[in-house]
């Protein structure tokens, strides 16, 4: 285990940040984009080319990792980190938003969230409590409080009641930890002595709700802090407002997590606006779909254009992908249904997306992010 | 483009050979296995894994790449190398196996097969004339003849014909070569001026049809020979048997391929009978099915018992999945349904068997395989 977890900010242009934090498990430099490793495995992909992607910390869900193969398994195993090979940081999230995507599956009170299984239908009751041991027995280095997620629209009464119950809960999962750092419970393992623990503001796309939620949650005080309820329905610009000011009421000294975003665009903007942190399933699941993100924008490898094109996907790209295959090839595997094509388009859709990170962290360094940002946003038309 | 086809047998120890043929991709070790890339691509891999698992050879199916994505499409790319990016050796069947797979849906006269595609319906007419074109097409470094597949058990009368008219055949697609290689055809592009071709002895189970098959196919003459027509359900001591006998009847200057057989043990014990060329799907399906080949004989992944089971694979084992995933991990990636099972399984089978051929063909250079072999079948057991 290495040091525990600490955020340093190494320069700014405009609000855009250039930083780096420390875990147990290494350094991550942000801005940060996070591949979505659901259930222990990055969809499609081996540890061996994350790292060559360049990625530097990977996301692994809670609610999946807790009823298959079981929280208490994996900490029996060492925690997550061992179980699956991957000795770099990981975060993880509360399972909050995969209950509450259960829709009918699910019950929720001010206790905490009563579900059902989608995989067997057997009932689990998620508290609080309950979603900072589960994390406690993964051992990520960085866990997430548990915060009701909202559905896009909600009234503003509905958001508030939803927003504040977040705060509550957010003040309970700290003192869960606070509490499993200095006293040993015997039933819970925990795997990850130095793990961090990142708050949540929600408040829909109301400002002054999502005002409150961070002054609130700043007040509890975490190691870093995370915009969730975005990227759910709303418009790009509404989003994009409420990162905005959201991120710039947050304190300059810890990362920001926007959760679960978002097209390539939206990193760039997001950075623009001061985020530290993404994650997404869009390039791993859109190349299982075989939708290719380049420099040039997309394409749909599926096309008929591609069937006799020997160039590569993106000839400005790096990747494994790109060295060795052509979109002829590629296209020729997705339509037999190969495996493959999966694997391939992958690899090729991180890369895409961990060298638009490296470069965004270039150009924050040089003092050109403003141009770099107006290029890309231009060129991926 | 490298040199034309050469085989040279550097040692003997007993029937079993050490050797290696030269194609216009590159040099092949022999005894060898050749991993099956039926579209193109060995399933779940990718050729980087490939080659770091020993594979200096694959075999590509005819049948398949005719109907997607094409013969004529592959062609305009270069050919197979060029279209899937592998630059060493491959060898592709005739298509004969599957169109005769087909059942109902093909009909076999003097001529050629008639059939329709599993994939559409539409109607096709395989010749021998044709098989050879389409594999010109392809430009693999070793075309296989056309034959006549006859499944088990038949008479002997059934497999007399079958067989003689399969000689017929090959004598059909020898003289299609020689007039590609001497005659350029508008319609044929020849895509590897170097490819060499094989004939297939039949015969099934009976000694005296098999000798006269090889006899008569070596009066052809080819750069190699296969034995076709078995691993299909007849028991394993015919087999045995029937390989003794042909291979002892080949020429000990040109290799012997065995087509799609079989078992780690059948790979033994046919090299102990004289064979330098194996096939199989085997390590790759039941990679993705959660067999896995190991030391000490199979495992399946799926069961209970390797739930909580931090070792790997095989710790004998160097490679990827073994030094990096223990069996806790593989199974519970295989349970949850992730791709990654079937990637880290498939490099893991394919390396057991690319491993035992090397160290059968160590076995055979110290003149110490019989003691291999013994010690082989045993731990397997």
């Amino acid at each position: 285990m290495g040091r525990p977890f600490r955020f340093t900010l190494r320069a700014t242009d405009g609000p855009a940040r250039l930083g780096e934090f420390e875990t147990p498990h290494g350094l991550v430099n942000t801005p940060a984009f996070m591949p979505v490793g659901t259930q222990g495995a990055v969809k499609a992909t081996l540890h061996r080319d994350l790292i060559a992607s360049g990625a530097e910390i990977i996301l692994g869900n809670t609610y999946h990792l807790f009823l298959r193969p079981g929280d208490e398994l994996i900490a029996r195993r060492g925690g997550l980190h061992s179980f699956i090979g991957w000795n770099r940081p990981i975060l993880t999230d509360s399972g909050g938003f995969q209950v509450f995507s259960l829709a009918d599956r699910r019950v929720i009170t001010e206790d905490g969230a009563e579900f059902q299984s989608h995989l067997d239908g057997s009932r689990h009751h998620l508290t609080p409590e309950r979603a900072i041991d589960i994390q406690a027995r993964l051992g990520s280095d960085i866990a997430m409080v548990l915060d009701e997620c909202l559905a896009f629209p909600a009234t503003h009464d509905a958001a508030a009641e939803s927003m504040q119950r977040s705060v509550r809960w957010a003040a309970r999962c700290r003192a869960r930890l606070t509490l499993l750092r200095t006293t040993p419970l015997p039933d819970v393992t925990v795997s990850n002595q130095g793990q961090a623990q990142f708050g949540i503001v929600q408040g829909g796309v109301f400002a002054d709700l999502r005002r409150e939620s961070a002054d609130a949650t700043v007040a509890i005080g975490f190691e870093g802090y995370a915009l969730g309820g975005l990227s759910v329905g709303e418009p790009i610009d509404e989003m994009y407002s409420v990162v905005q000011e959201t991120a710039s009421r947050l304190p300059a000294t810890a990362p920001r997590y926007l959760m679960g975003a978002g097209t390539p665009e939206d990193l760039v903007e997001c950075v623009a606006r001061g985020i530290d942190m993404f994650d997404c399933v869009l390039p791993t699941r859109n190349a299982r779909n075989g939708q290719l993100f380049t420099s040039l924008g997309r394409l749909n490898i599926k096309n008929a254009r591609y069937a006799e094109d020997d160039s590569p996907v993106d000839p400005a790209c790096r990747c494994y992908t790109c060295r060795h295959h052509s979109r002829a090839y590629l296209r020729h595997l997705y339509l037999a249904g190969e495996m493959t094509a999966g694997a391939l388009n992958t690899l090729h859709n991180l890369t895409f997306y961990l060298d638009t990170m490296q470069r965004i962290r270039e150009a924050i360094k040089l003092g050109t992010f403003d141009r770099f940002r107006q290029e890309f946003v231009r060129s991926s038309d």
